[in-house]
Parts: structure tokens; sequence; C-alpha cells
């Protein structure tokens, strides 16, 4: 290994194999733009396949980021904003991408990372029963990860109650997956892509940290939910002009279910990462199930960590301690796990 | 050749074969994200060597889209607006994305597909003359392609006129180079890298049209113009996680100056179909001396060739003929053109 | 008479003396606010009845490029602009109101101030065949002014015709009506309330220019068009916490059908300045039949005439001639016109 | 009297006498549009000397959260957010104005209405420190009320504190003053129209809630701290045409300095009613000095006393009780409290 152990994000490494050589392959074919190619046809069949839905409409977009600023703009309507936790990667660290579109994050208090339906749905009782509602930001959808910031995970049954309360209260459900393969790889979890196309409006289905050079997949059920999707698109510079990039991307991760695998070895690699932690005396936090992993680290120890290894700074603990973030990806090995565990001695 | 000869766009293709090799190479090694990696740095010197500029500014950005509008959004301030050919991207074919931004394009006549310093200036002229300008959208900016919609070329004696324009009426100039390495490799072309670096406030170095795979490279001579350009992209959705993505796609597009000559062959290749088709008698239009080629087609003989070929519609001619524009690349061969030809009979 | 003759605009007076004395009898009291007290209540079934629609909503706000910019917004959705003349208020006077807001105005040719049916047409049925219309801003509506920036007035076969453009596209009608008081007491005015009730999404019926002191009535002859629309004028800063000011100024206006009649001194000085005009052997332009006058005057004489009297420039005419505007209120007197003609000797 | 004692709001009747007699006097005079007249020029004047600013920019603006709007707009980069208590007018309800120009609303926590100098400089620490701050809201200004929404004020030295903090971020200081006249009626005030003016980079000095008929003043101590405000203002749709009825109110508010004791009588009437209630054993909340009164209430009480007088609903206490505020004006006079008195037996 000619680089030192480095899990400071899930997006360092370049492209699952099998889709650099299909990169490769069609380099120098030729293809229609936007997204009208062969390739992000195929893809789209695929997604809607393995969300068992036939009509739905699937979008491929760059990045995060991006992909949660045009959804939530074509969910929204000028009056209304989105329920998000307050540690929602909306909330706290996209550069107010959703402001800038002209709509408020509402933000509610998060339990490691996540969003309790109790809270959402007083939160939304309330604003219904306020006298002055309207001289506020309408609530218009609920705002959630999967899995969290946290690297926590939404069970199908809080997924349900998300649901039940946006059908009350006539408002969308959207669903952040950037990391979504490394929930579906996690054994904690309950919820399938076809639950997702089940219960929510929209959702975006991860490719940059989950095994893409670059892109995510916005599925939106039902067809008719947002028309004149591809012109928002275009509209906020989110349309790759050479589309073909994203479906031969997003074909390989959905050929022979890839997606559903792809986040497997992430997944034993963190779990291993936790026994060495807890075996090491480490405090861990937030008990994360999927490929992030975060811990307590005494300031004087991480230094030198920092110096063998990559990892992310999280937030401070207290005046000796600090809580770091170590993520695992689609790519991890046992090679690099050892290498992280000699760092820590 | 396994595909028909397709003449329809020049971002058919994907990345020239130098770049490809690159991600291959690197596609396992881990980097640090959000173009904070060597590759990124490396590209940014050899970007700023090539334009003379070693305090530039350099940011790499996914499309052309995307980057006129956050750049036009970073340079113009609420209340102004951007002046445009009334054929220009932004005024046309962007689905209104600098409007989304809040900043009117101000539209001025075009002759094929550029902007008269002349008319600008009288423009300027008459706007600051206007006692109700203060109820008016304020001009900021100039907009310009090089080369234009229309594949004309701006020639240095233009540019430097339009420069002084701005700094007669205070106001910035740039200049969009989706196309540039085409303009570059013009023979008669009179405008170099480092005359746009110290003309224009901001340009953009193409490269999804250019032999890249995707992706821009925004540059700001005077790196001091945009304060907190980075938190511009990042809340324009515009920020890549990979930024090494790009880096390593910008990095081997200025080795050895490849961006200088990387246009050649679509510039050979255009010269060659504009003198077969004028010996088939076809009228060219807009003199185009770059990589885009437009010609009248009678519309009976045009549903045979679009049988056989790939072009793009460009308008209506009258009611018996159609402007069709061909756009050949940095890929372009003879057999294309060979095929084109027959194509043509 | 204390002042000059001043025909610079019809906002130039405070308001009709019967508002001033309403004002003045319900200065003391305590009502409640944002437009949910008794006289906005009593103002809106007075402007329902006099449109002939018993459930139009009818929101009051404060000025008319105010009333343009939240109407527009809340018409259309984020991808779509809106259809002005070239010389529509909204293309040129407003700083860019509607584009703060993220929409094109999409600028077609006008005659005389006016957009003819077969222009916009036309304009529509080539954007729906083009195969380019998904990366361009979708027109979401047609904006016409009644009576318009050059005192013309659109007839109604002409309104029917739009409204048929409309409903063949599926886009919303929408009238700016801030001197609708001078179409409605024009002579040759053929356009009703309930016409335009019948005929428009939603338009607006002018106070500031037409009696007021201040203030705009829009009217959306149906409710369910524009949900939410008090949220929405609040987000633009245009709900008045006093709105009962507006309530009292538009309940008198309808009070006995005021409105109706109010601008019958301000057509009929109109007429004498024009007679007058012809009189004097000035050219006057445009054909204006309402409270707007344009006229060609010679530079030198422009030059005295503005140290007797006020007016408006419109227009450079040619090196030694400007075009200018007259324009007469709703309290017009012979006075003003006798002094006006004595200042154009 | 011939209406219930009605106390809840400050903005529900018309004009001070004064106002209104001068609105009444200069009715049928002509003047010129957009704030150039010469009342809006005095009133600049009075405002600048009470502020004792020669040099000050004023501008006049219809209503509070219109005023905030484009003030916060106008001071504000696309890259930038405000900061503001939690409860801030901003915050909560001005149903998003902020967010739909682009900008987000950083909340803190309040204590009665206030933000702490100690709170904001930490949070602005902690985000100058945070590695990640170039992917996150950049912190602008601090935005403060005074009085607060709770009725609470601002101390010199508070405010001297912000201001150096401010200096220190290098972020702009506003101050809301919709009910500055109440503020500066408080025999515990200590802040004067020049410490504003001193201290703030932009404030406004409430007209609609402090005797006005309606309409606020900007004051920009540095006129250079904002290029274009007339152009934003506009492009805000807050430009009012007939400008001269702001410039005619606050012309006679700052006759005499009017405007330094307008709010006597509200002060006066708040202490009889604070009084009042201590008596009749009802708990206070919040410690406001100002025109503003928050008490506890049981509910069935106060259904009664719904019934006989004006309140505002403030908040839900507990299962039986609720919190109502009440709200003095310049107008009140003791024959309203002994009526409020009544209604509480």
């Amino acid at each position: 290994m000619d680089q030192r152990p480095d899990f400071a994000s899930d997006y360092t490494r370049g492209a699952h194999p099998d889709i650099l050589k299909r990169l490769t392959d069609t380099n120098m074919l030729k293809s229609s733009g936007y997204g009208t190619d062969e390739y992000s046809g195929s893809a789209r069949e695929r997604i809607r396949k393995a969300c068992g839905r036939e009509n739905a409409r699937v979008e491929f977009l760059t990045g995060g980021t991006q992909t949660n600023a045009v959804m939530i703009d074509a969910l929204l309507r000028s009056y209304q904003g989105v329920i998000a936790a307050e540690t929602g990667h909306i909330s706290v660290h996209e550069a107010g991408a959703v402001e800038s579109n002209g709509h408020k994050v509402l933000t509610l208090p998060h339990h490691n990372g996540k969003l309790s339906p109790d809270t959402v749905e007083k939160y939304l009782e309330d604003f219904f029963n306020d006298e002055n509602r309207e001289h506020m930001v309408m609530p218009g959808m609920i705002y959630l990860s999967q899995p969290t910031e946290f690297g926590t995970l939404y069970y199908l049954d809080e997924l349900k109650r998300f649901r039940r309360i946006c059908d009350r209260f006539n408002i969308s459900l959207y669903v952040d997956g950037a990391r979504l393969a490394y929930a579906l790889a996690c054994p904690e979890n309950d919820v399938t892509l076809k639950d997702l196309a089940d219960l929510c409006d929209a959702f975006y289905i991860g490719g940059t940290k989950c095994g893409a050079m670059f892109g995510e997949a916005a599925v939106i059920p039902d067809p008719h939910k947002i028309p004149h999707l591809f012109t928002i698109i275009k509209q906020h510079g989110a349309l790759l002009a050479k589309g073909r990039l994203l479906g031969i991307q997003f074909d390989e991760l959905f050929k022979d279910d890839l997606y559903l695998r792809i986040g497997e070895p992430a997944i034993r690699a963190a779990d291993k990462i936790r026994k060495m932690l807890r075996e090491k005396k480490y405090t861990l936090c937030y008990d994360s199930p999927t490929n992030q992993i975060f811990c307590v680290i005494e300031n004087e120890k991480l230094r030198k960590f920092g110096e063998k290894a990559g990892y992310s700074f999280w937030e401070k603990y207290d005046e000796n301690h600090t809580v770091i973030r170590l993520a695992t990806d689609w790519a991890a090995t046992d090679e690099e796990i050892n290498a992280l565990s000699e760092a820590l001695e």
C-alpha cells in the first residue's frame, strides 16, 4: 500500500472497477446529450425495477448538495420551507443552498442525527394551530437522510410513521440517500429501495460516496409529482451535457444488483474498526451501525494519530478530548484496518 | 467504425485518452475532497502559467451553464444585470439560470453571434444618461463567448475595445469559453489565454466540449475580484466532492500545452467539411472559422441525410430549406468526414 | 392656484376628498390588522360586485411594481417566465423586480405599447414546437397593461383572443391596471371590470394613480388559482400592517361606482390638451385616447416650456426634437389646462 | 368611547393628528414622485439632525417586514446570513422574507427576547474557527430589535459591545426599530438616536406603530455603506410612487422632536396597566419596561376577558393558563385603561 491509512471520508477514491471499465469501453463512442442516451435509458430501467416502480421518474445529477437543492426547490412552493434535523446536511453544510432558492430550513432537535416522528408531528400540529401561521413559513416537506449524518438509520416503522404524518398534513417526504448503499448493506437496516419508493415523494440514491466516480440518481416514484423537472434541473445548472457519464455509472451500479451489495465491505470494515476501538477502550458515540464510526480521542493522542492516518474532525468533546469520525468505503481492505490499528496504538 | 457519422455536437464522446489513462491510474488512490487535492493544485499551477498569471484564482466546475450562472452571480450585485447578445447561451438556452439567481439578461442585437462594441457602448451611454436609470436594472457586466454560438471569433482589438468600455463604465468583462480550445486552435484567432487573462475579470476554459470527460476551469485573474468564491460555488450546488476528478482532467489538458493543440483535429475536419460543402454547392452561413459549420439544406434532402448521419437543427431557413449545424471535435477523423460526404450525396 | 401647471404624472396629488374624509373620520378608531378589518371586508365585497364575481379573491397592496412582482411570482412556477411587450413596465422600469424573484421577462415587439395577439400566438407556437424548449424558460403567462404605457387600449376582442391563446397553451393572463380608471372612463374603451374578471386569471385595479392616496387592489376571479396568497404577500414584504388604510380607500372608490367615473375629468382634460396641441401644430404620438398625451416638441421650445410647467421626458425624437409626455389626473381642472396652454405659447 | 378597550396591538389606529392635518393640507398640491419631493427632503434633514449625522442616507419605506427584507438584502452578500434571536421578527413572523431573498437567518437562543453579546461572540468565534466554515453560511450581520419582540431593551453598553464584536469580525450591525419611539420614551432606556447612528451600519425608525399612518425611515449613517439603495428598494417593490406621503409623515414626526415624546402616553399607560395587573395578582412575564405588557391569565378568565377587550395571544403557558400580550400606543387614554381594568375583573 503506497498511501497511509485514510478514513477521512467515503468519497476519497475514484470509481468501482466495473464502472471505470465501462467508461473506458464506451469512451470513443458518440452518444446524444443531456441524458437522452441509451446508457441512461438502461440505467433508469434498472433503477425503476430495483425500486419496484415501472413509472418512476429517474434523473441523474452530479452531487449531493446539488440534488438536495434541486429536489427541494422542485417539491416546494415559494412560500414553503423544509423540516430538517438541526444537524441535517441541508441545515448546516450546504452553504445555504436551500435558502439561496428562497426556502427556509425549519430545524428541529435531533437524537443521534435523527428526527423523531413525535417531534415533527407536534411541530406540525402547533404550526397548523397557530393563529399567526399565515405570517410564517409553511412547512412543505420533511427532509431525512438515510443513513443520517451520524451514521444512524431510520427504521421502516419510523418511515411509515413519517409518511402518515406527511399525509395528515399534506406535505412531502424526501430522503437524502447520499450514503444509501451503506444503509442497504447494513444488517440492522430494514428499509429497502422498494420501501423508499412506496413511502417517499422523492429520494436520491447516492453514487459519489457509494462506488460511482460521481453522481446521484433522484427517484420520483410518481412522475406527475414534479412537472418540468428537466427544465428545473437545467435552470439550476445541474444538467450534465454528457449525461451518459451518469447513465453508464448507474447502469453498472444497478447491473446484477451491485448497488445492494457494494456497501458490504464498508460495513464489515466499520464493524471491525468499532470492535477494535472498543478493545482499545475508546468511547464510541452515536451508536452508528453503518460506515461512519465516531469516537472520543484524547487530544495529544489525536495529534500523533493525525500524523499517521486520515480522519475527520467532528466536534470538541471537552478541553482535552475530541470526537473524530472515521469513514470506511466500498473498497475498504483489511490492510487498511490493520494500518489504522497500528496508527491508534 | 461501428457508429454512423455523427456531427450533432462536440460533447458526444468521452475523454481524451491521456485523461482516461490518468483517471484510471489514480482510481484507487485516496485524496482529499473539494479541490484541495494535489492534482487540482498542479492543474491550477499549469493553468496559471498558461495564462501568465501567477496569482490567478482557478476554480473547477462541472458544466457550462453552471459555470456561467455561478460566475455571473459572483460578479454582479443584486441590482445588476448582464449584457449579452440576444443569441447568447445565457439569453436563450440556459432555462433562465441567470434570472433564477435574480439577474436580468440585458440582450442586445448580434451579428453572426457577436456583440458589437459600438452597440454595447451606445447602450451603456444611453443607460447612464437615462434620467430613469435608477428605476432600471443596472448593467454590471458584458458576457461574450469565444467562440460564439455561431462559431465566430472575437478578435484581439475587439476584446481590447470591450475592456476599455468596461473600464469606462466600471463594469466587468466575462468570457464564456465552452469551446475555447477550438478558438485557440483556429488559424484566424489572434486571442491567447494570456490576452484573456489580461482583459477579462473572469473567463472559463471549457473542458466538456474540448477533450475532457467533463468540467470547466473558471479563471479569475485578480483573485481579490471575487471574495468567498468557494462558498458561492458550494451554495450553487456546484462544488464537486471528488474535486480531484476535475483536477486530474485539467492537469492533463494543460500538461505540455495539450489544450492549445487539442482543437486542431476539429478545425482541420471543419475546414474539410466546409470545402466539401462548398463543392457540393451548399450555402454556408455565419462565416464560422471554428469547429461549427452551418449550412442550408433542402428539407427533403435533410430527411434522407438525417437517416444516415447526426446533425443539429439550427433554424428554419424558408418553407423548403433548413439551416443545420455540424460540429467537429478533438477526435475527428477523416473516416468520419468521408462517411459524412457520402451521407450528403 | 398656487402651483405652476404640472402634468409630469398622475400620481402627483394626494387622495380624492371622499377618501381623505373617510381616513379622517376613522382615524382614531381601532381596527384589526393585515386586512382583517371591516373596511377591507366591505371594500372586497364592493369590488367583487363591481366585477360580477361573488367568490373572487381581492387583496390590497401598496404599489404597482409591488403588485406586479407579487402576482407574477404567485402565478408562475419557478421554471416559467412572463411574456410582455418590450415597452412593458415590468420589462423596463421595475428595476428587475420580476427577475429578482427568479422569473425571466420574455419580451416581444410592441405597437404603440400593445402586444399583438398574432405575435404572441406565433411566439408560443414556436416555443412549444422548439425541440430545445426544455432548455429554455417556459412561458407561463401573458402580461398586459390596460391602458398601456403609451396610453393605448386593448379592446374586448383582443382580450378575448388573448384568453383563447392562454387556454390553448395553458398559461395565465394577467392585466396591470395601474391606470385602469382612465381606461374605464374613456369613451373608446369597450372593456369593463366584468370583462376583465371573465377573461383574466388575475388583474389589478390601480388606486395610486386613480384617486387613492396609495394602493392597488389585486383581483383573482377564481380564488383557487393562487393558494396561500396571504403568505406570499407577506413574504414579499407587501402586507400592510394597517390594512384598513387600503380597505377604507377602496371602499370609498367603489362606493356608488365612484371608480367607474373618477377618471372622467382626466379624459376630458386630456382631450382638450390634445385638441390644443393639434391647434398649435404639435405632432401627437401613439394615438393615445386616455389620460396620457405624447407629443413632439422642439428642444429649445421645450427648455422654455420646462421653466413654466411640469412634464415627463419620454424619448429623444431626433437631434432637435424630443417626445414628451403630459399626464392628466382625476382632479384635472380647466385652470390647469389654460396655464398649460400659456406655457406652450 | 364608542369602541371596546382594544390592546391587541399598537398599529390599530390611524395617524397622529398633526400628521393627518398635514396630509390634508397638502392633499391637492402636486409634488414629484419617489421621494424626490420637498417634504421628503425636509424630513430627511430633520432625521439627520436628530441622529447627529449630516451625511446619513435616509430612505422611507412602507412597512417593517419590507424594511427588514430590503435592508438585510442590501447589507449582505449572497453568501452571507443574518444572526438573530430565535424569537426575532425576521426569524419567525416574516413568512421567510429574508430567505426569499436568498439569506439564511442564523438563529441563536434569546433571553427575554434579547441576544446576549457573549452568545453571539462565542458563535462567531466558533464559526471562524470551524474548518468547514467555507461549506457554511457566513454570518454577515447581527440583527437586533429595539425594543425587542418581548418589549425589553438593549442598553448602551450592550450595543457598544455588539459594535465591537461586529468590528472584530467585520460584519454589520442592524437595528429594527419598529417600536423605537416606545424605547425612546421609556425612562429605563439609555440609547439615543445619536447612539444608534454611532453604533449601527443601518437601523430603522418605526412609524407605523409609533404615530404615523404608515411608514418607516431607514437610516444608513455612512451613505457609502450601501450603494444603489434606491434601485434595490425599487427592485424589492418597496418604492412608494407618492413618496411625499412618507416624507410628510416623518417631517411631522421629527418636527420639534415629536418622535422623542410621542411614545410617552404609551409608556405611562403600560406602567399603569402593569401596576394594575400586579394589584390584581396577575403574573407578569419578561420584565418589559416598554409599551408591551405580557401576563399569564387563566383560560376561563381569558375567555370572558376576550369578550370585553382586545388582546393578543402570545403562547400557551400550561394546560390551564395562557400568556397574553397587551400593547398600548401613542394615543392611549386613561379611559381605555379603566375599561381594561373593568374587563379584567
